[in-house]
């Protein structure tokens, strides 16, 4: 691994919260992070510019989206993913375990490899370890994962089981077959909502010596506790001077509660797909800029946002959806992306002052705190 | 009129071409200029960062489509539509006229005022020459243009000349209902192809003694040979003091037509429109990126080109469009938008150098240059 360190600052007194900054090729990322979601090579709606000016260090794109199309050979061409969507900072690719699961049709699984259907024109395609690997190098990016098998939840324990041995068998394939020294290859614990078989993965991962852990098949179904329970009891049997990331998650409550467990790492299109359906997250819970409320209402989404939204007024983004213009989906995207980043940065001020309990009990309570109409 | 001042520079010594600058309330705009189409308060998908980058000075938007969506009470009550899209530079409302005839359901025009019944509601409503300010005086805008009667073409004699003299009939009443002394109010010179009819408007129009005049009812079937035939004719009978804009026009080779016969101003939705629909303008003529030569082109739209999209390949971009990605059409609409001024700024140039002609006759070459594949 060249380029690579995790560097582990601070760990709060009160709680598990960690402040890290993690090395890559191509640049720190300040954790605890958030990484926008660009699926299919662009975050939906923003330029580069835009995207740096929310705060974001890493951003995610999908093995599984860019397989499909172009296709990695396509962006290969270009260099690599960086060069393809002119984003010079750390990149993460996930493996397309999750798309495998949400989206393909008809997908079968075996030791071997996934067998599916393509959601955009029914091909029919696999995914193996190795192949999910070598899209990923292809792609470049400086954070690639293992291929894991998720599964919807509840389960039985027996398919809960099935899928979590499977995914430690396929990441030491993984492993196995990158051949990229910029590339570091991060693992995922699976195993449902059962913390014990979630505990006996993360130890059994770890003896892989992966640059990073990931956990996965979260954020499928299960309430915000049965989220919290299981992090709880994942987050101590996983490595403490590696990064850890928690996938697809999620609101900002969840980020909170999860910080205070030790994730480092998140992604969510939360910020992006709420706000192009109009919804903005504030310091006082979210806005839903449709409500006739709002058609004359001259204060920005939030007071001390510095985004490009909140140089204009409620009622002006408000027009612009009822107007169907796609300007509105733009600046709402700008400004959750740019609220979540500004909520990470606050949280990892609070870890390095010990009091991120506490910073996290008052953002919930403003959050919670029904508005005045 | 305070704040207003046509500044015509120079003229061209090889044909009517006119590098002016036209000073308002809201700063100059070099002339001869494009303004990008804000039809609702926003150039769609452009921040106002991204639209200022372009080059653009002086931005459109339209009466008609404010007064339905949100309301020219809302656009006030943000303190006009500077305050409320954001931005500050000099800012043209068109009057609506267009939009009776184009948009608009069951239109009846009497000399009192348009009936119509709204295209988004059905909603019956009317539009008077009076309203037509009185709207314009609640948007705020820097110009403000008469209410015009336009008409299919081709038609016959009769109505084209009912609709010319309707039109000046109209202008007048808007002139006397105007009350705003920051608000410049441009006329509008009507009569279909008939060339004697113009040169009868705009000789009647001065009259006026408006700050400025337009040429409507053009781009609305006809070729670009009548279209330049009617310029020909209708510019030498509007004051050589005042700006001349030409409403709604249109492709980059229709501009250098128009400003060889003395045009300063022009409006067009063809960059943006074309954008999103995967067109794009370049030095060497359009390209349509769908294209599937484009896959792997690691090339930029056009070499010397500063916008944003130029920063990514023609493979990039590609990809965007077929995989319906709106950072596509947000990337094409600036790169079309910037080749609009850029166009504009290199027509400035060859006027003061007394090169328009050759300038104008080598770029069209350049366009229609059948390109190897």
């Amino acid at each position: 691994m060249n380029g690579f360190r995790f560097e582990l600052r601070h760990v709060d007194a009160g709680c598990a919260a960690r402040r890290g900054v993690f090395h890559t090729p191509h640049g720190p990322v300040d954790m605890p992070a958030f990484m926008p979601v660009g699926t299919r090579a662009a975050v939906k709606g923003l330029e580069i510019d835009q995207l740096r000016a929310t705060g974001a260090q890493m951003v995610l794109a999908n093995t599984y989206h860019l397989a499909l199309r172009p296709g990695e050979d396509v962006v290969a061409a270009a260099g690599g993913l960086h060069g393809f969507m002119g984003w010079d900072g750390p990149l993460l690719t996930d493996s397309g375990g999750f798309q495998l699961f949400s989206l393909a049709q008809m997908t079968q699984v075996d030791d071997r490899h996934a067998v599916f259907r393509s959601h955009i024109d029914g091909r029919r395609l696999e995914l193996s370890p190795e192949r999910a690997v070598a899209i990923q190098e292809s792609l470049g990016s400086d954070v690639a994962m293992v291929l894991d098998h998720v599964v919807a939840l509840p389960n039985t324990p027996e398919v809960v089981r099935d899928a979590a041995e499977r995914t430690l068998r396929w990441a030491r394939r993984c492993r196995d077959a990158a051949t990229r020294s910029d590339q570091a290859l991060f693992g995922i614990v699976q195993g449902g909502l059962d913390a014990a078989l979630r505990v006996e993965c993360a130890e059994r991962l770890a003896e892989l010596d992966l640059p990073g852990y990931a956990i996965g098949g979260l954020s499928v179904g299960e309430t915000h506790e049965e989220m919290v329970e299981v992090l709880a009891a994942t987050t101590p049997a996983m490595p403490a001077d590696r990064p850890r990331y928690l996938m697809g998650v999620g609101r900002p409550e969840d980020l909170l509660a999860a910080i205070a467990r030790g994730v480092d790492l998140f992604d969510c299109v939360m910020p992006t797909r709420n706000g192009r359906n109009a919804m903005a997250f504030t310091s006082e819970g979210p806005l839903r800029l449709r409500n006739l409320r709002f058609e004359r209402d001259q204060r920005p989404l939030d007071d001390d946002c510095p985004c490009a939204a909140c140089r204009r007024s409620r009622s002006y983004l408000r027009h612009l959806f009822m107007a169907g213009e796609m300007l509105g989906p733009i600046l709402l995207s700008i400004h959750n992306l740019t609220f979540y980043q500004r909520l990470l940065a606050d949280a990892r001020q609070a870890i390095v002052e010990d009091r991120f309990e506490a910073f996290s009990a008052e953002r919930r309570r403003r959050w919670e705190r029904p508005r005045t109409p």
